[in-house]
């Protein structure tokens, strides 16, 4: 597999986005979440997108110059229209618009419609704790699982995302959590390698349960009216309390919602407010430590704490590179030759 | 089964506290916040407790005359040291002393620390969505499942609750679920009915699976690493971010903490600080709507939303009155007896 080193990757994003006219520092921020994705091994969230990416600014559904309207609602709350903004723009925004009134109120919220695609969570949760905030984000997409019991796609696999810092800006404890019981990626994976589904992961088209990745369409919620149920509290959190609905128009379709519309939420927590900065990184690293050295159950080499495992993959992708399959390096680099961006 | 009306069941609970020395005022909080459980179907945190209640009042480890701190920490931040007040007295404390805040400054958050069981978590995000705000509360207790992979209790099943009002005060969408996969209830019901346990619910006292009610002891977290992740950010933002750690002086045992000691956190929201109410009630109504008549796998009845089977059962008991298993009903009347407080 070409290994890409991450510097050369975010440099090869940002100049096409720029190429696409994206203003410099929008491309930046695009180019630092992709690639932050597969430093993380995330990389269902990372790179692979560009092509879509660049789809959807012709299509009309992703604006590289987007008029985002950042409105303070009271003093600890933001809501911000993203005009179609990519999530990475209009969610950083977000997070870097929370600081100051979460410092000087102790806790602030901004909502966020109407962007398209989020990204990963965890990116903007992460980027908070390096700031020395505690932070709850979430975002609400269309429909891809069924709710509880029913027969179609009915719910986003809507995530949710909590992180504290731990006193090491590259290690805060992050927990990243989509509402299915597993991503799609497991599906194209099982697809790709011609293996079977666990049970209990996915249903065919018409909800039944099934192993046979030919026949899997959907992914279940995790721990069924659980996962259920917090997407769809995660809808009403941000598509609804922001005013720009998606499930109810993805369900009812009697407009036609881009599909890719989106919605997004971050609460950021000023640490001090509750308690000496210093005291409480004491404590998250005694007790990750704690949890480290637990006893564990047979085959069990390692217990990883939330974040751990994208933070031990960045570690490592930061000194060898990024592997990136040939497929996607080949396609990156065809889109650079258009663009007359420096290939990888 | 003996059948109580709820006004009685209120009653007694109510007179049975302040015979203990409680404030009338804290007493019916007490007795609201467990007949809720009752009338919701929630019997496992109902007026069963009362028995316990009492004995940890005996043992000094819930105290009836708390001197509850609340200290304003920032404008929209609240830091309530509960002195071994039971939950319902200092986190219904906490829900109502963030209207105000919430309502000025868009959000407000408050901590709970040093409480005694915090009781059913759904009790105050329904109680805030009943004054029309949105929120979400969490709380952390001692170790009862194993984090994911270690073979010992080292997480509390840690609950995590979010509502939102849909403009019919008493029956709001509120989702409150534990972090483990189901409750002990299912163990307790398992060994009393002598059946199985279903695969992946329970693991013995070494950390292995087992469906076998009598050899099974801990709950899972659900679906793994989420679960567990979950339990282990909610103490985090809830007991270190108050510095009442509970799960680091568990594991460590160099000290001896109480072992009901319990921490909660609330997040309120305004909703018209993003959206007219109106629009918001009618939106959520529309949404629910859309997934009550989602067409249905096969074997599925109704599809639920979050809350609606415990406002179901309340309305029914509400009107039947609650039925309590006799034992229950013996305990609470020998307990009225020994207090001279007139029995159900």
């Amino acid at each position: 597999m070409p290994i890409v080193s991450a510097e050369n990757l975010r440099r090869f994003i940002s100049e096409v986005f720029v190429a696409r006219g994206m203003a410099p520092a929008n491309a930046q921020v695009m180019a630092d979440s992709l690639v932050w994705a597969n430093l993380r091994g995330v990389d269902s969230h990372g790179v692979v997108r560009l092509q879509r990416y660049l789809e959807m600014i012709d299509e009309g559904l992703m604006n590289v110059v987007p008029a985002i309207r950042i409105e303070t609602r009271a003093e600890s709350a933001l809501s911000i229209h993203a005009d179609k903004a990519p999530g990475a723009v209009a969610m950083r925004l977000a997070a870097d618009h929370l600081l100051k009134p979460a410092q000087t109120q102790g806790v602030a919220m901004a909502l966020v419609s109407a962007m398209t695609h989020t990204g990963a969570l965890g990116y903007y949760t992460s980027r908070l704790a390096e700031a020395g905030l505690a932070s709850i984000a979430m975002s609400a997409s269309v429909p891809l699982m069924p709710y509880h019991g029913a027969a179609i796609a009915s719910l986003g696999t809507n995530p949710l995302s909590l992180a504290v810092p731990v006193g090491d800006e590259s290690r805060p404890l992050v927990l990243d959590m989509a509402s299915s019981v597993v991503s799609l990626g497991k599906l194209i994976q099982a697809r790709r390698n011609g293996t079977s589904l666990e049970p209990g992961w996915f249903v065919d088209a018409d909800g039944n349960p099934t192993t046979d990745a030919a026949r899997a369409k959907m992914p279940l919620p995790f721990a069924g009216a659980k996962g259920s149920g917090l997407s769809l509290m995660i809808e009403c959190f941000t598509s609804v309390l922001s005013g720009y609905s998606i499930l109810s128009e993805a369900l009812q379709q009697h407009s036609e919602p881009s599909p890719h519309r989106q919605s997004g939420m971050i609460i950021a927590i000023h640490v001090p407010t509750f308690i000496d900065l210093k005291s409480f990184y004491m404590e998250v690293q005694r007790l990750s430590k704690l949890i480290k050295t637990l006893p564990r159950v047979r085959g069990v080499d390692c217990l990883l704490l939330p974040g751990e495992r994208g933070y031990l993959c960045m570690t490592e992708r930061q000194v060898n590179g990024i592997p990136l399959p040939s497929s996607v390096c080949d396609e990156l680099n065809s889109i650079g030759t258009k663009l007359n961006v420096v290939g990888l």
